[in-house]
């Protein structure tokens, strides 16, 4: 298998042309589930089982490369110009988190909180390993769930991506953080926590040291940010969540944000995205030569899947959403 | 019903809030088909019919205000900054354009070149009388085809949104097509399509004055792009499609690729998007203070819709292809 990113010279944003993906199966159908304890040799072999002393089939998370990879770690990182096109080979990591054991691929709203706690330390423990590679600058971590959010197999997993290159929307929020900060000395999702949770208009639920809502660009229907609230601002996800006292939190947080999600939306599929800062060598920006750990505040968005994509968005990056965030809030705090 | 356009402050793109349509009808079901001849009632007023004699169901195209609007014209144009937030009145106008009479519902692939440069007249006659409101800044000229492709109606329809917005997208491709015109006093779609007629690696047809081609950075199998050659650059759509001939060639190109891309991926549900200049008062970009028409050179993407976007693509703006645009160019020639 071998990838390739390939930039939009009109876009700027890149694409990854992988052919190895189309044999990955699809829908869940009957077959037996390869995320399921003692189908392991089913996956690629295990990188990471937790708890650490698990031995075979008694591992409650268990990570492992993903067998239909989109990026691998074999091919040196190279960038070739082929007339006015840029391409890189696709180098990367592409791993697997499988969240759980249970044989009835309960929903995520429904672990007890020390399950998901060990999520929280798998994620930690892979991007910790992993950022190590220098040539390895963004971890994409996401999760979806259910079929029409892109999930080819039915057991909950969250998979963990991590690219040679920082996305231009990355990017993009960091240059609109920086000029916040530049200005107000402030952190531009700090501010926008602090507002919120003052108007508590579009707030789902406050805990002590996070927040949820419905953030006020949503692009969909019961779309929402969960981040720690500005008394724990932080730029990084894995070494934030470091903190016994954090994840802990993070934990009950998550499951009481996708239950609500769960009832308000009578099950929908959904993604959830992670937001954290690149993996810049000491934190510093190259275009800027200054730190971004008070310009990048890591968060979550949460993303329901009720609506489809059409022409329009493709063709202006414009979305339209049906809902507005504040009638959304109200429905997800009574849920 | 009233609108909101909202700016993404991390993402600086805008997201329009709309509720009015989530009344739209989901699905084709067996209801009566609003778009057929005779059923003109159950849509708002014709706006322009062709040919322009056609009296009442006689028409051959028939453009009518979008009974669900995600826009509206009434609205004075407003810009309010509220705490980090920006959002402005939903003022723009969205409109139908329905392909034909044909109660078969007939891919656009099957219909007669003379049908099509009417639905071509009606795009650029359309656009010219919109151009002159001073409020709209850019006209989004899209088709979906099929329920995947977001279509909720089953009758082959256009759809044109103008926004009181420069979409980013569009302003990202301006500045990437300034840069290569101040360096090298080309456009870079012409040299983009010099460089594939050249190598003919990705071609897939191409007339006297259009081409139609595989897009190096396709993001999804299939995708391609058609354009005026070269030869007949212009930055601006509804201007230059006022040429019979163009107009002509564009009719048999739409024909003979829509037709390809139907028997290669056996029917799969599509988008095609038009992106031309922006509305810029006497193509003065005002950012530059410089004309745009060498810059900017008006192109359709066709994109079949047979992946699912997941939290790869929303949490990274990467999207990953299975099919290299070689592979699909060499098989849509074929097909």
């Amino acid at each position: 298998m071998s990838s390739e990113l390939r930039q939009d010279p009109l876009a700027g944003t890149w694409v990854l042309v992988c052919e190895e993906r189309a044999r990955r199966p699809q829908g869940s159908g009957t077959k037996i589930c390869p995320f399921c304890p003692g189908n392991e040799k089913m996956t690629p072999p295990t990188i990471l089982a937790l708890p650490q002393n698990a031995e075979g089939p008694t591992w409650q998370v268990r990570v492992t490369a993903n067998k239909f990879n989109v990026l691998a770690t074999e091919p040196p990182l190279e960038r070739v110009g082929v007339g006015v096109y840029l391409k890189e080979s696709g180098v990367g990591a592409h791993e697997v988190i499988i969240e759980h054991p249970h044989e009835d691929h309960r929903h995520p709203a429904d672990l007890e909180k020390e399950e998901w706690t060990q999520i929280l330390a798998a994620m930690r423990l892979r991007m910790a390993d992993l950022v190590g590679d220098k040539r390895f600058k963004y971890p994409v971590l996401f999760k979806n769930h259910g079929e029409s959010a892109g999930a080819s197999i039915a057991h909950p997993h969250w998979q963990l991506v991590v690219l040679p290159i920082v996305p231009r929307r990355v990017e993009t929020a960091l240059d609109a953080c920086q000029a916040h900060h530049e200005k107000t000395k402030c952190c531009l999702v700090c501010r926008i926590i602090n507002d919120e949770l003052a108007s508590g208009e579009r707030v789902v639920w406050e805990g002590k040291r996070f927040a949820a809502w419905s953030y006020y660009a949503s692009r969909f229907p019961y779309e929402l940010i969960l981040a720690p609230k500005p008394a724990y601002h932080r730029h990084r996800f894995e070494q934030h969540i470091a903190s016994a006292e954090l994840a802990d939190e993070l934990a009950s947080a998550f499951i009481e944000v996708l239950g609500r999600l769960r009832r308000t939306t009578n099950g929908a599929d959904f993604n959830v995205m992670l937001f954290t800062a690149p993996w810049f060598e000491n934190d510093i920006r190259p275009s800027h030569g200054a730190t971004i750990e008070h310009d990048f505040h890591w968060h979550f968005r949460i993303t329901p899947r009720l609506t489809k994509l059409a022409g329009f968005e493709f063709g202006s990056g414009f979305y339209i959403n049906q809902k507005t965030p504040e009638a959304a809030a109200e429905e997800l705090r009574e849920g």
